[in-house]
């Protein structure tokens, strides 16, 4: 099944959804003017659906391979990947001094659904290196920064994240790795890592791998952790390759999914020590290590938006041509295609409109990041910033949660021909399992939104951001024609998620078991009234383009799409609300259900 | 993982929800009374965990294999079917006639979800035999039951059901095998059918296909086809086994999961013609083929529920192992147990729940079934018969659609472990994926519930059924103690049921494209009501049990388990409801958001 990427669709969402308006003086976005960002993505859609999108189901079936420390990607990965670095798409939203074109992070989150969407096993690798630039920029010493962040960031050297140990998973305060200072300004690593994406290829000549790990002296728990640099061959000062570094892949893991992205346990330091270089002030560790996770966060967010489009796509040509029964009102004879049938629409508009709310979240959480970066004063940068930070969890839970959904739908579609694994669909459902558990499992995701996101500025975001959702319903309010019962249904959505707020400021501090109880359905209900008002808003800018005279039949899709996902998935915010509120008491008595 | 069949909860699910009374005089039954059912499923259960669960994982691993025409299963499978049906397994509910033992639907429906939780695809080959039964018991001539019934009662052979071809999948009307006349009252059958599951294999000495074809001058469309019994070796006269007969698999799917069980593309009639007798009248077959399905339809439903158990029961085993981070009002040194985590809790009781749910619609519509076949008179008869036809595609989708959703959480629960396959976690979700597809996929049961099942006696039948959701209702306003919101929760959702069904009476005769783009939510709706007061139910006895003095701890477990339900899933009825009434004006409208 090809892929075809939805440029003008995620332009539409880009510009009215998420905001980006380079024709505003002044705009942040300037750079992405006169057709630049359409350009551009219609680059990164060639590429993708050429050389990334056919690679897709060969990665599946081969899968990397381990032969005596030497891990091999798929037969055509390694070619597709040092041509995709030669192209420049690494070093997008890079930083200008070490080389990257310094351009938006939201249109580096557009390129990344796309090259997810093709191929996401292939799209891990930039992925992790991605959180890797991140944390280097922001935490890095300048002579780390000279050696190592030019080739990172033109993909020539690749990047990872070393966290998980056995006994150390959600919980990092109980790892083990061991760093000893060399009183040479560098350190030597002693221990194991697992679940080590992309520890071990052949795509590219070095790999450098940021590993968390503890002190001799180092306090107890994670206020003890230190993050290193550990090269996979040293870099001699002049920059080029010297040994090979004591830092090795022991095991691949065999995996439901993304057969083709290795999944290495990764041991440091069985013959002497492996060399590595501090990152950050000692014992700060974490705090480098949030930088690279809430890059990765989001981005494994775009990962589920593009699974989930891929699958939609797929089911989508499949039910235009498979024909079974007739569709009610059907004239002339033979079976319908099964696109015709209400049912077959309904799962479709299902995986359409979830696909789509979640593409705005991530957009709108990506022009976030954009105007914290580029604000002029400090209060722009406070209010953007946070409003990233509050999304962030949103972004990544809601979406990947979606992937597995609408990836499970993508096989309904498929009927029996969707379990056979030849036809595809069920590749897509594997693949995207993994996503709502790595880079923090999306029940940490609500914590984090629970806990720490929803009292910034003492409950200010929060509060900014059902203001502006209320204003996208005050503007339907005005323009409800044609839109159905949208109106209605997302004040409805905001009412139940304002509600929910309350309850949960208030339980968070009197009740934290019960806060944390309906943290999972408190964000799923914040992302259906949050992505259900960005859809409006792109249903109400469409409506004033077709008034306006343009007949891209891509608009009236967007309003039909809105009203879909107001009628039938924010129309059950009134129930998640009473799951948040009530159902945190019904958890906590539960647990006598769940002795055995 | 080990799986412990619940046997105490299956049998107060029994007792207390679908209304087993072997002490009630007269008691349809009696033959359950002075502990032989639960002795029944303590043997089921001690079979079940030693052999059949042990070889769950191998047969995943290992898969069925073909070899020039030949299929084998994975080790321990054929020895483990023998035995099974030598300890008198296959005959539980089978016709004593001819060997069954006669005893009621409902205890064989335990021991199915006890087989099928042990081992899905080992239990698929039985539950294919017990569909080809229930064909012949009510279709099938004498001679041919002299012939057949007694071996696939007592498992010595196995059946089939032959139903798809490559253009004829949900809609038979366009199949297209040949059945030719004989003169001798025999046919001969040509053609192929994919997807039949155990079509070939080395478990048992012959295997009986039952399969759908045309006679040459036949009637176009449904009402042409008839069903035929194709031996694979044809069976002489004193009833020995004679030559093979010219059906043969020429090939294996490979599929997501259920790798154990073959799925055969079958070949009938490449070397002359195969054998086949008619079973029931000519261009009659589809009502034959509704028996067979019918029944087959609760079994895949009883899956659903096996599935979701097991995988429930591998991650509360984990979940009480596994240590990460401290839970909040936790005292102590160290990590707890991630259950202790209010939001584990949440996923653990969503499973529990939403599996006991199931459980409890799949046993009420066994228990109908015995009604009907046991009743005293006409009336009682046709209320009882008409209740299973509405009950089963309930039972069928929901059970099967929960499966997914708990097999799902199972994995997000076990973290990134749960992706490793070894875990076993991912197994349960490949190995649910297709229950929601097969013996016609939830939006055919969908489908079948609002056209032809709510309008059964004018109505009266489903009336009925939400008259029987009120009494529980009404009986819980009498005795709210303890049990939270359940009261307000439930009524709210028979109320959402009750305004949805008559949107659906209403619409189905003035709108039928609204009525079929609003049948898969309100199927939802339903088994949510039903799902929820039938738990209530159970909690309602569960309660006089405790009051009574008896302090056995599934009591209490029974009580928070139907709350939980109520307070988080049944909470969710309202938004059903809207998507039934408003959400197919959506569908229909959003027909352009389809177009790419």
């Amino acid at each position: 099944m090809t892929y075809r990427a939805p440029v003008a669709e995620i332009l539409l969402s880009m510009i009215h959804e998420a905001g980006m308006d380079p024709e505003r003086k002044p705009s942040i976005y300037a750079e992405l003017g006169d057709g630049f960002a359409e350009a551009t993505l219609k680059e990164a859609a060639k590429y993708a659906e050429s050389v990334l999108a056919p690679l897709n189901s060969v990665g599946d079936r081969e899968g990397a391979k381990l032969d005596s420390g030497r891990v091999t990607v798929p037969p055509g990965f390694a070619n597709a990947y040092r041509k995709w670095a030669a192209g420049g798409w690494n070093a997008i939203s890079g930083p200008q001094d070490y080389g990257g074109a310094g351009l938006p992070v939201l249109l580096n989150t557009a390129c990344i659904e796309i090259w997810s969407a093709a191929n996401v096993s292939f799209s891990l690798c930039p992925l992790l290196t991605f959180a890797a630039i991140e944390a280097m920029e922001s935490h890095a010493s300048k002579a780390l920064k000279e050696l190592y962040l030019a080739k990172l960031i033109s993909g020539a050297w690749t990047g990872t994240m070393n966290l998980t140990e056995p006994q150390a998973g959600s919980d990092l305060g109980g790892l083990k790795m061991r760093a000893e200072r060399q009183g040479d300004g560098s350190y030597k690593l002693f221990g194991s890592k697992i679940f080590i994406t992309y520890g071990e290829h052949d795509m590219a000549e070095n790999i450098i791998h940021f590993v968390l790990a503890r002190l001799p002296d180092a306090p107890k728990g994670t206020r003890g952790i230190s993050l290193f640099l550990v090269p996979k061959m040293v870099v001699n000062d002049g920059g080029n390759l010297g040994k090979r570094n004591d830092v090795f892949c022991a095991s691949l893991e065999h995996k439901l999914g993304i057969h083709a992205a290795p999944t290495c346990t990764m041991v440091y330091g069985d013959h002497g020590g492996a060399m590595g270089f501090l990152v950050g002030e000692e014992n700060k560790g974490l705090a480098c290590m949030f930088a690279m996770m809430n890059n990765a966060r989001l981005n494994v967010g775009v990962q589920g938006v593009a699974i989930a489009e891929r699958a939609f796509q797929q089911a989508l040509g499949y039910a235009g041509e498979r024909r079974q029964g007739r569709a009610p009102g059907e004239r002339g004879e033979g079976m319908s295609p099964i696109i015709r049938h209400p049912d077959v629409m309904r799962m479709l508009l299902t995986m359409k409109s979830l696909t789509s709310a979640a593409r705005a979240i991530c957009f709108a959480t990506a022009a976030s990041i954009d105007r914290s970066r580029r604000a002029q004063d400090d209060a722009e940068h406070g209010a953007a910033f946070e409003r990233a930070s509050l999304l962030t969890p949103v972004a990544k839970a809601f979406s990947t949660d979606i992937a597995n959904e609408v990836a499970s739908l993508g096989v309904q579609v498929h009927g029996g021909m969707g379990y056979i694994e030849e036809t595809g669909a069920a590749q897509y459902l594997r693949d995207a399992r993994i996503a709502a558990i790595y880079e923090g499992t999306n029940g940490i995701q609500a914590i984090d939104l629970v806990q720490r996101k929803l009292g910034l500025s003492q409950g200010e975001t929060m509060r900014r951001e059902i203001a502006s959702m209320r204003e996208v319903t005050r503007a339907l309010r005005e323009n409800a024609e044609n839109f159905g019962e949208m109106e209605s249904h997302l004040s409805d959505a905001v009412d139940s998620l304002e509600r929910a707020t309350l309850f949960m400021q208030e339980a968070g501090a009197a009740r934290p078991e019960e806060a944390l109880a309906g943290a999972a359905p408190y964000l799923r209900l914040f992302a259906v009234a949050l992505g259900g008002t960005l859809l409006a808003k792109g249903a109400l800018a469409a409506r004033r383009l077709s008034t306006a005279g343009n007949n891209d039949p891509l608009l009236p899709a967007k309003i039909a799409c809105a009203r879909f996902f107001a009628e039938n998935i924010a129309a059950g915010a009134g129930g998640l609300a009473r799951e948040v509120m009530l159902g945190g008491g019904s958890v906590l008595a539960g647990s006598s259900a769940l002795e055995r």
